[in-house]
């Protein structure tokens, strides 16, 4: 019971259920929580790579989002179990982009697509180049678009 | 692997990762988290009982929160895996009361103890008896406070 | 002193202030509370223009959100005061663009740009037609890109 | 634009309009805004009453949560105008306490009741003593019950 009662971690597809909070009064889960998602993605895929989000960002670097970009395709409802796809598209020392797919887990339908831009800043909210130490495993992971 | 890449379910502890939009400038959880993870956390503990809220609501009857508590006893940061231990005290057909304890699950450090009271209401929002096809297995839960 | 207390509600910008919530750990508003501020800027552009958007929903129309789009200038922190744009650049029966200017509002800092495209959808999620009793006096506010 | 198109805000009392976002399935406001209405009150009652909430995190000072309380009475709806009275009841050197109510705008029809308990903290979440610059001006506002 309390061992498989922790989430499985190790793959780089987030899985997590649409929460009751994250509802609208459409019905359906509001849009603003996308980027919620996609970024809990990222520290996903991030995390599955060996690569801590947290450990970055207590070596006081950050990954600042300076874009976003969403296309809804299809609603997704309370409780719906959330795949999220995360894809590193560009990795440079000044510039990251990352491409999300969200499909609901049952049926693989499409929910989603979305891509976020970053930039390496330190604690005062500067731009800096992204320490080799992080760079070089991350642009190891960079993925051409399919 | 993909297959495992679904959190488990059966259990009534949720298990969740404190995401980043949830932090604040503190660096710490916000609070107001805090009542949608015991949310979340009802929902797994009915899931794993074989009760689903999702199913609830789509009859019609919600359970509308009319009081919630909460004591914060140690912060939770960006990352740390939360367990919420979920606890149904009272299930009557007009009013419910849950109890939560969240713990940090690497070291079980005690984060947080919560309530929340609950009135059966139907789509206009009155109060009304919960069916007793919800309300006799929901009551067969109830736990006295140990 | 009280009757001042309300928001003034007759001009199409709307200014809110950063709530501590919407920090994050990185010192300034988390870039997922953007999309919500450009709701409530639409919303308050429409009000300003004599529309009310709860009354569009009551009707049993919703415009959802079919994608957005933000570019992220200079952080948000904690406080400010911050004024929100909102264009409508294009209205059609099934689709319509807003694009926003969010600035702060002491200094007319900007702080990003964002854009967000919307379908006329019925109770169920399905596209409909925005009926003309809307879309007459909204085409009567698109503003040409300047 | 107009200077009009800023909030007032030399009054303690805040006045907030539910956003679209803060709605979910049942079509009201989920129970866990108000605990950030609150805390959008408490900062506005600072401010009113001349102290910054913003300075005194400057400092190097927090007032971290360690309990909320909330009862709610009636459901408030997207796009109500929603007033939150900010109310001191204890201000000592290690322990506040705030009471809230929050009332629909229009008819002052009673939404909420609730309470933040508060405990003075370093940039390193330890509990310490509000320095005495902050200590004297809030403790001179303490209301008791009525």
């Amino acid at each position: 019971m309390t061992a498989s009662a922790r989430p499985p971690e190790e793959s780089p597809i987030l899985h997590l259920r649409v929460r009751f909070a994250e509802t609208d009064q459409m019905g359906i889960a509001h849009h603003a929580n996308y980027p919620v998602w996609m970024e809990a993605g990222r520290v996903q895929w991030l995390r599955a790579h060996g690569l801590s989000y947290r450990s970055i960002e207590e070596s006081g670097v950050s990954l600042a989002v300076s874009g976003i970009e969403l296309r809804y395709r299809q609603a997704a409802r309370f409780d719906d179990l959330i795949a999220v796809h995360t894809h590193l598209r560009v990795a440079r020392s000044r510039s990251m982009r990352f491409e999300y797919r969200l499909e609901r887990a049952d049926d693989a339908a499409l929910l989603a697509t979305g891509a976020s831009v970053h930039v390496p800043t330190d604690r005062r909210g500067r731009a800096v180049r992204l320490p080799e130490a992080w760079l070089t495993p991350i642009a190891a992971l960079v993925e051409p678009p399919s």
